[in-house]
């Protein structure tokens, strides 16, 4: 008999189906024994109304996977309306050990070092694939919004000769004697491929040597860039920025409403057509006037200002989403792009969602000889491991821009999380490399 | 002026358009001068017709970066049967370095050396770029099929604790003064993730530090995964690895018509709705019967006896595609699962294109205890770096298997490249880290 998946077996009352999946639970209710099959789309409910299929079952524990052919009834009382009755079990996996903690309560009650030390089955709760399906979901509307602008996918090598972007805070790599390093985002490619494409994207792992030991630091996580040509300035960029947020918004209510109800999201993100901007030190001087902090000056706003912003846009604007913009070229890298009108400040934004930054994006600049002034100006003298990305410069490249979002702290903001190891399907930190 | 993409210019005769790209040709013919602007999705030829023009334009070297507003004529003896006259131009950025090599001829001429040092430029030729529209379209199209069939996408990490799939050939990393290393594959955590998720795939980088340096084989790669529970055995894995197949070919056809003409491929692979399959003794008794050599008892094939076997798929069964099963379990990896009828052969198999290899795949071992058997045949004695990977197993995993393409191989099998490195944007290899 073909397996059916649990949704499916509502649609067969009166008929014998097979069902298979992890014993979820097991109970004997005055009586009656059920049973909860979990498969991957769902559960459904087993009578164990036979004295052979109840002796069958006795020793099993939970995950044991089976298969189960029974008659479906219709029964009021049964979760979904619907149950499995004279069933006949086939045991495929048994399990002889006790979980390190159960999955079968609609709560996962497990601390996070223990939740993170036996993720692989920690993972099969079902609010916590739940979460998991969400990220897959806000991959497919990153690149589906982007499919639909004329973006082309591009996958650029993690493996790096130079630590270059930044100089700092890279893992090195043992690469056949030499040294290499694993690249901190594919920035250099990606504007490198405006060159040949004019407009791409990439979803794939960078690497962050950050000893930080803090609630929203991993050292590995998931990058979704974005780089394209032909702009007018950043204003073009955070446009582009702003439809990817909706598109994405957009897709997971389309695909993906059973994950939000099942995480408890009533209600998604407010994300307007046009989202708002405010310039940075227009900012704070609004922090100065509405909350009576002076930061002027201050070359980069702390998280306290952000919180502030996000309520500010949320109560004039109804946006969760909020533009900052113009941040001081001073804490920007070297191949931002200066605001021409008022060169101390930059054509770069973060866009911050509910008051934290969750996406970093700016025009770039690109005529060579500025890249050139830019690194002398960082001190640079020596152009060799900049030589390839500057190749490029070098052979004409069009104004261009582009951004990045972390996938995990878009999964951690949008679901309130508050460790972005949540967030993370096997996250890599100070202290852990496995499972 | 909104600026419009070359294939739209068509659209607009009688009218003025603003176009922008990259200098392709400048070239004077019988007093009459041309200019051909190359942007993302084509060119379009510019007439030079006034004194002013041609003097603002005699210096620029191809490659420059230029905007470009004129009327659009109807010519016949143009290319595309449209130019664009009495323009006005407007350099976005200047060049002033002559190129590696012409990007304007029809094939790009370079030696295979220099054209990857000089890559960052090279791949603007538009046969290099199509080709890799074309990488972009398969990733598409894998994942497009892959969803179609209720498959999850994942991104597990690349930086892990141990060397545990093969035990060698694998890159170390200084993580925080301990020493990890890079994944040589998704494999483990495919397979974990299957009793999540029950169907997963994965695109994304893997690390082979194999010192091999040959035309077929780079240090780092783009890997297509896939694994999927509730199997019979691994024919339901081959199943899906063909309907993956037909998938892409399918996607490529549908999205990808004008970067297939350019690369001169004129007819598509033939995947017929089901691939014809030969069981690995029975593939070597026919290359005795039909080539006269005689390799039974080898415990693999050789490159020849697959070029064969692919020459008969074709003329026996008029496919492009042949899977040769049951490999012996000696040369497959110890989560491979036996033949249960002939267990000195495996449930696995590889998926051969035009007589070479190409996908890797099979049924998996799914019980707790037969991996602890096969652990041991390995003389693994310690099995403190499989503890995380044996955990899914003690807590119930179903029978699965699934399955690996390469996405660089399948780009030069399909375009029949003589280097893989030419299939792969910035390729790494033994003498090769940059760009």
């Amino acid at each position: 008999m073909e397996r059916i998946y649990t949704p499916e077996v509502a649609h067969h009352v009166g008929e014998r189906v097979r069902v298979a999946g992890s014993l979820h639970t097991l109970r004997r209710l005055g009586g009656i024994n059920f049973l909860v099959l979990r498969d991957a789309r769902g559960t459904v409910q087993v009578v164990v109304d036979t004295a052979e299929a109840l002796a069958s079952l006795e020793s099993l524990l939970p995950e044991t996977v089976l298969a189960v052919e029974g008659l479906v009834v219709a029964e009021p009382q049964a979760p979904g309306g619907i149950e499995i009755r004279a069933p006949r079990f086939e045991i495929l996996s048994p399990v002889r050990a006790a979980l390190p903690f159960s999955l079968n309560k609609p709560a996962l009650k497990a601390s996070l070092p223990v939740f993170l030390d036996h993720a692989v089955v920690g993972l099969r709760h079902v609010q916590r694939r739940g979460l998991f399906r969400l990220s897959a979901g806000i991959m497919a509307g990153f690149r589906a919004t982007l499919d639909g602008l004329g973006f082309t996918e591009i996958q650029t090598p993690k493996l790096v000769a130079s630590a270059t972007e930044s100089g700092a805070n890279v893992f090195a790599v043992d690469y056949f004697g030499q040294r290499a390093y694993l690249a901190q985002s594919p920035q250099f490619y990606k504007q490198i491929m405006v060159g040949v494409f004019e407009r791409v994207y990439e979803v794939g792992p960078v690497f962050r040597a950050e000893p930080h030991d803090t609630v929203r630091h991993i050292n590995e996580y998931v990058s979704l860039d974005a780089e394209f040509g032909f702009i007018r300035d950043h204003r073009d960029v955070m446009a582009v920025a702003s439809a990817v947020m909706r598109g994405i918004l957009a897709y997971l209510q389309a695909h993906y409403a059973a994950e939000l109800e099942t995480l408890g999201v009533t209600a998604l993100p407010v994300a307007p057509a046009e989202f708002p901007a405010i310039y940075f030190p227009d900012a704070q001087e609004l922090i100065l006037q509405r909350w009576g902090e002076d930061c002027r000056g201050e070359p980069d706003l702390a998280p306290q200002h952000e919180r502030w912003l996000g309520e500010w846009a949320r109560t004039e604007f109804g946006s969760d989403f909020l533009f900052v913009t113009g941040y001081p070229m001073g804490k920007r890298p070297f191949y931002t792009h200066p605001n021409p009108a008022d060169p101390a400040y930059s054509n770069s934004f973060d866009l911050l969602f509910r008051g934290t930054e969750l996406v970093t994006g700016g025009q770039r600049l690109h005529l060579y000889q500025d890249y050139l002034d830019a690194l002398a100006r960082q001190g640079v003298t020596d152009l060799k491991p900049f030589e390839t990305y500057l190749e490029a410069f070098k052979f004409g490249m069009p104004p261009h821009g582009g951004f990045a979002i972390g996938l995990e702290r878009f999964v951690m903001q949008l679901l309130g999380l508050d460790n972005i190891r949540l967030g993370t399907l096997f996250p890599r930190d100070l202290s852990r490399l496995a499972p």
